[in-house]
């Protein structure tokens, strides 16, 4: 898969991924009124207009972007419910030959760990029979737990040739409470870096690991240092744009063919309407307004890998 | 609810959470057998078969114990239905009164660790209604990304009246990767342990905090330090039983008073039956193979709180 997302970008020439987060607020009106009428104010009321918006923004840029990213939270809260909408999402963007990266943060140990990896990237037994849950392409991993907790997915990895984003160096301004933490006269977050390489190592697609690396857009400092610590390992790049990650500061998180990063944006995308520069679409063309906030962020990384 | 999980801990004398993580090699042939001639070799006859699994276990032991911790990843692998199954699971145990820790170990940023937090323990708006997704009464929380990951979760925990239990020091064998790293001479979880008292200072039930954590009970001598750097935090204790963990190790978790630990057993309870001690139950009696293990373990924990 790793072979698939690293073709797709080359291909688009976006090393973009939209996240598909939908907080209720970013839904237009006329979409949930209508989802609204059929199952009425309701968790399945929810989960329909949550789709159907997912749907339309998956329609207006998927030739444009190798991947999406559902952020699982989202879907969850709605329950049961939430989690069909979560299901069919995946299918949808399958179907429309996207790469979907499961932003699912688990992380537990032995049988668990192979659980949520069976979960979300794998296959279950039932008696003579195997499905697949979830059938995500990647998975983000919380590293907490050390090798007991990423083990398990990387053996699903080789099994389904599937992949992992390990959280290195979050976005958020606490992140550093404990991943900035010197510990021998280096940060944690380093030390985790070199584990996701070793733990990488023996997981290898063509170029790259099956094993990649959550770091944020935040840090650029920090990213330079990790691509050099990684250099096999795939960078996702969270907190561009709305989180306040620039462009210019993605350079360093990508190796010197272009390649080795995917940066993502949600809120910026899939609530573009919202936006002033994008006010001229309207509610209703609310996906006509994503795919062009999609060209915008494809020009702005260009810029930015000019100076690779 | 921590006063409640106070409360019913001493009027059960039973420190205990029985793990409900129902690996379909753990739910005897009868039932599979049954559920499958339902539903089929599918992911509804295997959540099926979870579901009546638990139930009868949660049957036969619930007037004995005070909480039970359902793991999430063993129901997340079959898909949908394996969702369904949970929330039935967590709705029947608050029928029996039983007191519902979610093993979500769920850990992001911002809105998103919120919208984690909504839905297993809070309630989430729809239009003019609100809804509980998953309405679980604790959840266990990974510390990786910080205070944003888990004041989301602390501000539901005091809207709800409910509580989290904070990965401190895990179980497993690779615990120590990253876990026991010194940082300022004080290994990485007596950190955490001191934000999770910090964080739990002004969400305070009678006694004891809504916020907890999790020390795994391999590591005894650990839990005596963290039980004094978090006084007023809960600890929910796994490991105990199949991992290895003793009752004799247990003495330390607790605090003077015979409170602030709970002590979690999962296959050592489900799957009792399989056990030399217990396979005069067969099969077919599994469930009370269950009860009686249940009983056996109130007893090593008790001999242990002796020692206090």
């Amino acid at each position: 898969m790793i072979n698939k997302l690293t073709a797709k970008i080359k291909k688009t020439g976006a090393p973009i991924v939209v996240g598909l987060d939908p907080m209720l607020s970013y839904i237009p009106e006329p979409v949930k009124k209508k989802a609204f009428e059929e199952f009425g104010e309701t968790l399945e009321g929810a989960a329909e207009a949550i789709w159907q918006f997912n749907k339309a923004i998956v329609d207006a840029t998927c030739d444009l972007i190798p991947a999406v990213k559902p952020q699982i939270a989202m879907y969850e809260q709605f329950g049961v419910p939430g989690i069909v909408a979560y299901k069919k999402t995946i299918d949808y963007c399958h179907e429309k030959d996207l790469v979907v990266i499961a932003d699912v943060k688990r992380g537990d140990i032995g049988s668990t760990s192979g659980a949520y990896a069976t979960a979300h990237l794998g296959k279950v037994s039932v008696g003579a029979m195997q499905y697949a849950g979830f059938d995500a392409d990647f998975a983000t991993v919380n590293p907490y737990l050390g090798t007991d907790g990423i083990k398990p997915f990387v053996d699903v990895c080789k099994e389904e040739k599937k992949g992992i984003f390990i959280l290195v160096k979050t976005s958020n301004p606490s992140s550093g409470e404990f991943q900035d933490r010197l510990i021998d006269g280096k940060p944690l977050y380093e030390h985790v870096a070199e584990k996701v390489a070793a733990w990488g190592q023996d997981a290898m697609g063509d170029d790259y690991s099956y094993v990649g690396a959550v770091v944020g857009a935040t840090y650029p400092e920090m990213g330079k240092v990790l691509r050099s610590v990684m250099p096999k390992s795939y960078i996702l790049v969270p907190g561009y744009g709305a989180q306040g990650g620039k462009g210019a500061d993605l350079v360093h998180f990508f190796n010197k063919d272009g390649l080795g990063a995917i940066v993502n944006s949600s809120r910026g995308i899939i609530a573009a309407y919202k936006q002033e520069a994008y006010q001229s679409f309207g509610e209703e063309h609310f996906a006509d307004a994503s795919r062009q906030a999609v060209i915008a962020m494809k020009e702005d990384i260009e810029k930015a890998l000019l100076q690779l």
